[in-house]
């Protein structure tokens, strides 16, 4: 299936066009790929910006705010929402949709929400799709708004240029975990709520957990090797020649507007660095490459299952019946395979 | 590298061996598949219960209960915590390890934590593995704790043969959700804080999404090959010479230890229809077979990767210098190698 004038209708700016290239690549139509080959290099000018954090700090009243601020500077804006609920639910971002209903009615701002998938980085994937389709319809800038807990969702941020990691007092300790979490994919920290109890405590807090990153970073025992990438290119900073780029801690009251145009010209610096410094580019083609390989996996794995389908279901039927244990049936089938 | 006597130690019951074992297992080492086929079949017998719900709902104090009892009944009790937070934390169930010190000086129970791992359903792997190590060291319960966030963390409960879903009055809006998402992976449900305003609300709140969910299962429309599955079950429960498995509500107030025999009695009941039913039989051998498929999956990618190296390599560089795209480039490669 070709989608050559699908993919012109989309580079035109066309809303209808881009919004069925979405359930395109959403939804993996056949011919999906060709279609994002066709509109990439378009979207490679649009600007990604990932804003997450724990449920009720305020995500998406800030988001709001952000494309209200790009819109006065009349850009067109895509904002994507991850949504971390199950098919079950038929989506659970309803409130957000409603807080957002003011871009809704806007023709430049182009929102899309996204479910999520099954396994295998899917979540990712689909989001950096998405994204690109919305880079491609004119988008200069396109919001990436997810919840900041789970691997799959802190995956979604290595998908944005740059990622802003929403705070706010009054979280109690349990979210003490997933800001921990986040602390590996901020690039700017905003608190937001400032004008609560506790926010300048929460900024102190957040300071001091980047200060001990910097210095804990390089025993770290356990996580993946995208971690380690950032932890090596940041215990390097003191080549200032070129570099290493610096967290910051910005507050901020989002329902009041205040401290938006401030959050908004530390991520253009950020993205000034990602794409203008030597480091800056080394992080981001690094984030390139490790895409090209979920791509793999996910294309191999298919093509692989797609193949060897009986012999599958016979092995998996011997686990299921306890004739082989899974380790012993996984590690025949993959020396028959390779 | 042979663990011949490592997995004969651990049979043996003892607790040096299995800690050792988790680490060779946990940590991937040379071997870890051998020894883990030499575990499996003693590890079969053992009961696996998920345990998991949105932080502060009381997971850790319910979880604490459950090995209570268990413990006096006599039997070995393994739990498996899942950690949520990242390297850069160094681990966050400090909290959660401090309320459970009771059983970490008790030798019949043996409480292991696992991060979070890189990608490509780890963590459910890592956690399938330990639990087994458990198993077979000799525990007849594996109580599995994750938070109840990210899809990650829903696809660890697959691993357990039953998964306790814990709720509680007082949280928020913005767990709705977190709880929709929890909905296709609870084998029976806990209001805990039962002697909390609004506790019952829940509980009926709960009851009508599980009648709900009978109603819309058949039309839901995004979502894993796993949640139909489920779906499709449900949907030909009328047959009741074969029954479905009927999700229940329970209440409890785990702090005080009342209402944790009627769970943990409704808990084994779930554990008699699947493994003592044809349906249940059906589900659990699906649950093995996507293990399977799992496992596949992932040792396939790195041998396959290990083999490309130096090709993936190139097509990373050239996707970062943009002189081609992600997809165009992992489709070519594909297409060779397959």
């Amino acid at each position: 299936v070709a989608h050559e004038s699908l993919a012109a209708a989309v580079l035109a700016g066309d809303t209808r066009a881009a919004a069925r290239a979405c359930r395109v690549v959403d939804e993996a139509w056949p011919g999906h790929a060709e279609l994002l080959a066709q509109l990439y290099s378009a979207a490679r000018s649009a600007w990604l910006i990932g804003v997450t954090g724990s449920p009720g700090v305020g995500k998406s009243t800030l988001t709001s705010r952000l494309v209200e601020a790009m819109r006065n500077d009349g850009q067109r804006v895509g904002v994507v929402a991850v949504d971390p609920s199950s098919p079950f639910s038929g989506g659970a971002l309803l409130g957000d949709r409603i807080r957002m209903q003011a871009h809704w009615a806007d023709a430049e701002v182009f929102i899309r929400s996204v479910a999520t998938r099954g396994a295998m980085g899917g979540l990712s994937r689909t989001t950096a799709d998405v994204a690109r389709v919305l880079g491609a319809w004119g988008a200069s800038v396109v919001l990436i708004e997810t919840v900041g807990v789970g691997q799959d969702e802190l995956d979604v941020m290595r998908v944005a240029h740059g990622t802003l990691v929403v705070q706010a007092p009054g979280a109690g300790d349990d979210v003490q975990a997933a800001k921990a979490g986040l602390m590996e994919c901020a690039d700017v920290f905003a608190v937001n709520k400032a004008d609560l109890p506790g926010a300048e405590a929460l900024a102190q807090q957040l300071r001091a957990m980047l200060v001990l990153g910097h210095v804990t970073a390089g025993v770290a025992r356990h996580g993946s090797s995208h971690a380690h990438g950032v932890q090596l290119l940041r215990a390097s900073e003191a080549d200032s020649g070129n570099p290493e780029w610096e967290v910051s801690v910005l507050s901020c009251v989002a329902a009041r507007g205040e401290g938006i145009n401030e959050l908004l010209s530390e991520l253009r610096r950020h993205y000034a660095w990602l794409t203008g410094t030597e480091r800056g580019r080394a992080r981001w083609g690094q984030r390139l490459r490790e895409e090209l390989v979920q791509r793999l996996y996910a294309g191999l794995s298919s093509a692989l299952f797609e193949r060897h389908a009986p012999e599958i279901e016979r092995a998996a039927e011997e686990v299921a019946n306890g004739a082989v244990d899974p380790y012993t049936a996984s590690a025949a089938l993959i020396e028959r395979w390779t």
